[in-house]
């Protein structure tokens, strides 16, 4: 390690090195510290950044905004949606970027995501196999590529195999939309035995509606997550979901930015890991 | 509010604003998420910083770090140790700084504070109206001069009341810290009838170690932590604390830092506040 890190790097990975990474989340700054799911992903990159013996700043983006910060260096993008100016400004930029997760439509940027449609396609399967048949779905927000991919999947998936159309309420990741969205669906779609939720923290919230409503998890209606963030184990019952390698994921992206390595744009694999609420 | 941000800005405030506002948390990065102090600094530093119509940047340097981040526009500091490089180069270099909290040893930065020298008085005055007489206390890393303030304070005032010598503990504010401290106390004070803890997360910590030793708070042991963060409220019994207005500090700094305010060091009052454990 001593040895490579005093050899001077080239090129893009130079620049790099004197510059630092930026990470730029497209989100409100108090979701830094409330989503767990940004926690992993820069305590990973940092750990990877300081590695190469150079430094990490974070930053915030609302999804609509025009003020966009200065940056130099390379840049990690987190969250971006459809039409997100910053990601549009990035990929014709110059600037070494890579975006974490899928770039939104027609965005030339390289990239590192998580398989999102193959993890819809195993709460499909799971649901399907252990005799559910009216399956609900709680989405991320529409305008995200990721979240977008996850409904796809299970969407997908569940329409091969004859069942039912998927009623779908959308949240913005938060528990409190989990349980908004989950009220919804009860009101609009109260045959439902089955309910795939985008995130774990929506889930949580999800099945604190279940029980306000007097449905039994999973005897009434299960429930299948996404993420395995800590919270998963937390809930009652515990949480059966959909894991993320966020961890890994953050540091391929990294590692990928810092070598300026080009044409690699990796999808790691999701994982169904089975708790007591599906 | 539309007038006054249409114009334009001039000298130091001017390029603020264009190069946005670096907040450098001195501390490792997955603690930028574990230690609910900074969430609660930077979403108020990044509210003042929108209203302004500029960018936050976040970033983390170790206590000991040589690698220094490039640094543009402003930069408020957080948690500068005694001889941290960056402190001292910032102290020197020209760009608009601000130190959220007095600045180590012969620095000359300009600085925004709390009252810790005040909290600690006020925790001795409790604890002595109350009857205590064996007062110990676990601080916060001795290296940092808001840490050494609390105790000062606590210290100060106990020895104008002729009480005994304070044993003291230290942690690094984490609750595994308070834990640690807590059991060495109890075992190089058995006597101790109260004990004055630096951080609400390390005075949870040390709640448990107590009742693991089968002392109860307070009848036994009063407690009484510093910050009035979340976990104050979660405790068993409640935590009285030490309130500090870390959303204000951020905020009064913040505007400091955008304004190019000179000469002006504002401390902001600490309050205690009573619940159930002393």
């Amino acid at each position: 390690m001593g040895y490579v890190r005093q050899r001077a790097p080239r090129g893009t990975a130079a620049k790099t090195m004197a510059d630092g990474v930026t990470v730029v989340i497209c989100d409100h700054l108090p979701r830094l510290f409330s989503e767990p799911y940004y926690a992993r992903l820069l305590s990973a990159a940092g750990a990877v950044i300081a590695e190469h013996g150079t430094h990490l700043m974070v930053t915030t983006v609302t999804p609509t905004s025009s003020v966009l910060p200065a940056l130099s260096g390379a840049v990690l993008i987190v969250g971006a949606r459809e039409r997100h100016p910053l990601a549009i400004k990035l990929s014709t930029s110059g600037v070494p970027v890579r975006n974490i997760g899928r770039p939104p439509h027609d965005l030339k940027l390289p990239y590192a995501d998580v398989d999102n449609l193959d993890g819809g396609r195993q709460a499909a399967e799971h649901f399907l196999l252990s005799g559910r048949r009216n399956v609900a779905a709680i989405g991320g927000p529409p305008s995200l590529p990721g979240a977008r991919d996850r409904l796809e999947g299970l969407v997908r998936t569940l329409r091969q195999q004859g069942a039912p159309d998927v009623p779908v309420a959308y949240g913005d990741f938060t528990a409190a939309s989990g349980t908004h969205a989950m009220q919804w669906l009860l009101r609009h779609a109260p045959g439902l035995d089955a309910v795939f939720v985008a995130s774990d923290l929506m889930a949580a919230g999800a099945i604190q509606a279940l029980r306000r409503a007097g449905r039994k998890v999973p005897a009434d209606v299960a429930v299948i997550g996404f993420d395995d963030a800590p919270v998963a184990r937390h809930t009652v019952p515990a949480l059966t979901t959909i894991r993320q390698p966020v961890e890994e994921l953050a540091t391929v992206a990294t590692r990928l930015l810092l070598t300026g390595a080009a044409g690699i744009d990796p999808v790691l694999p999701t994982e169904l890991v089975v708790r007591e609420s599906a």
